[in-house]
């Protein structure tokens, strides 16, 4: 029986098959004007045929191929062969908090954390790229927007504008992160860049490094002539991921990484962080601008223990900035955190890129996580008195279904004298604060 | 026959799902990299097989499902089973202004009204999300960012940024409006903001309501010393309508609604208004900003009629503000229109959510609609002088096909000599104009 | 045999056909709520189901269609029939550059030089729009925004935001430029204006001609009293190709553009251009402004030929603007291009809309293409010292597959004394430069 259906169904794609081609020229082709050209594109590019389950050659794009649809409230199509897919997405963060002050007053109320929309797949089968912007402050601030060739594992070659691997934190996708808010040491981490970056996969060992320009929309101009332009900064960063476990529900990774980066012509260098919400404008640590700044070295040490419902993370990171007629700072920041899911999940580990991912709960109303942490920056070094600070969170996520997730955090600020937003603030500031968000990804 | 073809067809079925599933593993898990994850979302998520009809359990998302896949210019795809889809479209207006100016040069130009871009969805049966922007004017305004909560018929539960529940000119889409821009009192109704909202839905009663801040891109500044931040204002807003009558082509709608705001910790308060022309930026009606302002409270009565291919359609919008050591104003206005299809369709009134949708025409030729409207704004109040206006408008629209349409408006405005945009133009201004809009959305 | 499975093919459609339509109510039409109208469109709208294989009635709505998915990186959605399509795309294109300096510092860095995204379709079989914004520079340039009515053969009628078309590099897409930038007399080319156009197909020839308003974002503001407003300018532009032969390896084409516009109440205008460098911000060529400008006049000539792997192209511009009160200066500019692909391929000219294409490698590792330009563009006339410059470019490219492309520009750049940029900086500079560029489309 099963043969003979295997024999009708081969009848039956080719007839179907045959029919849709024929099809096409009438339908498509009519109308030959101007700009028409994009819709001859299905005859030069990747035609796809619904049905019918012959695997077309790779590279013969004259002949239609399967695809698998999904959705998952976003879409996302895939030939059969996947060697083209093509994926879109998106994100809606919305914040609230509201604080109980102590010295300065900082502004309750509520905001689009992130509106973001994502577009990613792959192409010729070797190459794959993303682009993901964020509308969420009204403009359009570019994240991820590279695209890699990804055809001689275990190496992947990266161009464009994506992370600089550095923090066990950072690299998280801030939608699976255990707090709201990345904690403060995160301020010297050194985020998106233009670049290009190599990435290698052992069996427990990941290691990626790349070479990078400034951020996308800095550039670099002298405080000279006016018309005159300077040199853009530029960065090499690498991490090494180490995960001898790594099971389902039961994980260790360790980690290192090392960052330098040579400042643009301008040589201002700053570093300032809010205490961990976003939804206060106020940076109580500030290092004010720090001119002759020729560049800094970062060094960080991550860690990470989950044990079934149970984990553990810390990390530690060093910075260096080396000044011209200056003495040269080293500011350090640390954090440590634990979470309990109260309902048996585990934090899900993705051993191939040394980084935490999705939570899926196990019944149907949801998942329920306790999560605490300690984090402290310190940037009253060499007479920089950029302040210091210790904030300590307390955090309860509701993960309605693996892409509703419900937060509450609530932060205890401790400030020093020093930690006066550059002046603007008045210091030893020790307020709280409680803050919400409601996160949909699709 | 009929039970052979559905047993052959759930054989092949089999065979076919089960020939995918064997491919996928290969086709998409090759080259296993660093951020390679994301490829590996169709097998954690929803993954849909084209074929195969059985339909797959709530939740269990590893069985393939299948999907249905529609395009009216933009895309949708959702599962046969409805518990998830995505959706995206857009909407293109071009609109150009002739202006007969009286007293004041007002600009001839053209602009884009509105390029935007629409994403929505429902993930896991029970939730749904919209996501909007608006790039018209260079930048990404953000329209709807919201989820909701949607499987207690008849409560829904909204959290994001989305339209406070007031005027039924308001909630309706401007891609609906029987005119090219809201009336006159528009000004004082309350749009987007971020919030929590409930709908209620009854057989010809809805209701709404909502708790909400301040719009996505306000901040509250205190006036006094630098880096100070004030909290923003919040606001409750509820909306009732009634529609006793809501066939195809019969319709009564009363609506009733009422909005409190309390002002941020600036504690500004402006009210202005153009004629009902986007294109000039002369904003004839202005009250200024009026200081130590504290709360507005918003009273909205909205009647419409319709009777085949005659409509009518009127609201009147009243607003108290209460000042800290200033009399209080109590501004009001209120707009009457009519409208009628010389080809015989009806406005498309959509009784669930108590406002008007798409007009789709009956012949090939499209639908002509003839219509005008008359409305007035009074701003001087309580030693105010924010002006008071009146405009009538004649309008003709074509509706090409359901989703391209054609508009003129000819515009007469009259303005008192209050109306002089806070002292930048000059008052008594009784300009004519006629404008042109082109609109498509997919 | 054959017979017998078109015949079960046919009962098997009606079958899964009508459980569609069965499951569809069901499914989506629950929890009908406020705004839950969206999801009611697959019913009201083009519902379109993937199996079955009768074509649909043009216009008939309520009845499924048969759509046809690819993907090649991006997604394209199209009915059987061809009245409804949906395709989305982008692209990504990073951009490095190192200058070898002469007098002035021009800052070496990298950019973002597009960050695209595209949306196109079609609908009511009559019509076709196109959306492209562009986030590059962190804020939404819209770049296309137009739609069409497309049905009356060999005429189209286009409204929106478009090129103005002039300049054969102009009217062919960066995507498929052969130097990283277009040539200096680009700047006397008008770009995307607001407008109506309308296009004509003869055989060998090519008619396209439009009235423009100004861009998007251009409003113009009178210099008078605060508050007053002044006209837009307009414009009208036409140009006329002729292409003798346009084979697959073998092209002649000859074109002819003319453009008149007159300028807005502002009445200033001003020619500048970068060297054919985007990452520079310096623009040595600079005419400042120029007051008491009333309209500006262009000419344009076009020449290309393609033989085989070898391709010659030149463009020659001229700009009268007239002035009150002043002499009317007439700039004028032109550049000369040859190309030769290494491996074989041609440039691919699109003969309807008489402009160059895509290329696509004939071998696996790609196509390799060398080319040069010089170009010459003097902004030195009646008195206006703007400076003149000649770009010598040498440039290797490299299409790795039919959407990457791997490029660098060697570029000399020869300044006279007054092309500093209106004073900002110091003229006759004569600097080289070293650019590469890492574009994906998809």
């Amino acid at each position: 029986m099963k043969k003979i259906i295997m024999l009708l169904f081969s009848c039956f794609s080719s007839v179907l098959l045959g029919q849709q081609k024929a099809l096409m020229p009438h339908s498509i082709d009519r109308n030959p004007q101007t700009s028409g050209d994009r819709f001859y594109l299905q005859q030069q590019g990747e035609t796809v045929a619904l049905q019918g389950n012959e695997l077309s050659d790779a590279y013969d794009t004259s002949q239609p191929r399967d695809v698998l649809i999904s959705t998952k409230g976003g879409v996302e199509v895939t030939t059969n062969d996947g060697e083209f897919s093509f994926q879109l997405g998106g994100r809606v963060l919305i914040d609230a908090a509201v604080y109980s002050e102590d010295k300065n007053t900082l502004g309750n109320g509520s905001e689009l954390r992130d509106i973001r929309f994502d577009l990613e797949g792959r192409f010729y089968a070797d190459f794959i790229y993303e682009m993901s912007i964020d509308f969420s402050d009204g403009e359009a601030d570019i994240k991820d927007a590279w695209f890699a060739y990804d055809a001689n594992y275990p190496w992947r070659y990266t161009i464009g504008h994506f992370k600089e691997p550095f923090s066990l934190e950072e690299m998280t996708s801030k939608k699976y992160l255990t707090f709201m808010e990345r904690a403060l040491p995160n301020t010297m981490v050194p985020g998106r860049s233009l670049g290009f970056g190599m990435n290698w996969i052992g069996g427990q060992t990941t290691f990626t490094a790349g070479l990078f320009g400034d951020d996308y929309n800095d550039d670099a101009d002298d405080e000279g002539d006016e018309g005159d332009e300077g040199d853009e900064g530029w960065g090499a960063t690498g991490r090494l991921t180490y995960a001898p476990l790594a099971d389902e529900r039961s994980v260790i990774h360790l980690g290192l990484a090392a960052s330098y980066r040579k400042l643009d012509d301008e040589q201002e260098f700053r570093f300032d962080s809010r205490p961990e919400s976003h939804l206060t404008d106020i940076r109580y640590l500030d290092t004010g601008k720090l001119n002759m700044s020729d560049s800094l070295t970062l060094f960080g040490l991550e860690g990470a223990w989950v044990s079934g419902s149970v984990s553990f993370q810390g990390e530690w990171i060093q910075a260096l900035l080396l000044r011209d007629e200056h003495e040269n700072p080293s500011f350090s920041g640390w954090y440590l955190q634990g979470s309990w899911f109260l309902t048996g999940e585990s934090r899900h580990y993705k051993q191939r890129s040394g980084r935490f991912g999705r939570v899926r709960p196990l019944n149907d109303y949801g998942a329920v996580e306790l999560a605490a942490r300690y984090s402290t920056l310190d940037l009253n070094v060499a007479g920089i008195e950029g302040g210091s600070s210790d904030n300590i969170t307390l955090g309860i996520n509701w993960h309605l279904n693996p892409q509703i997730r419900l937060m509450v955090n609530y932060i205890i600020v401790e400030n020093d004298i020093f930690a006066d937003a550059d002046g603007d603030v008045i210091g030893e500031d020790e307020p709280a604060l409680i803050q919400f968000r409601a996160q949909a990804d699709f």
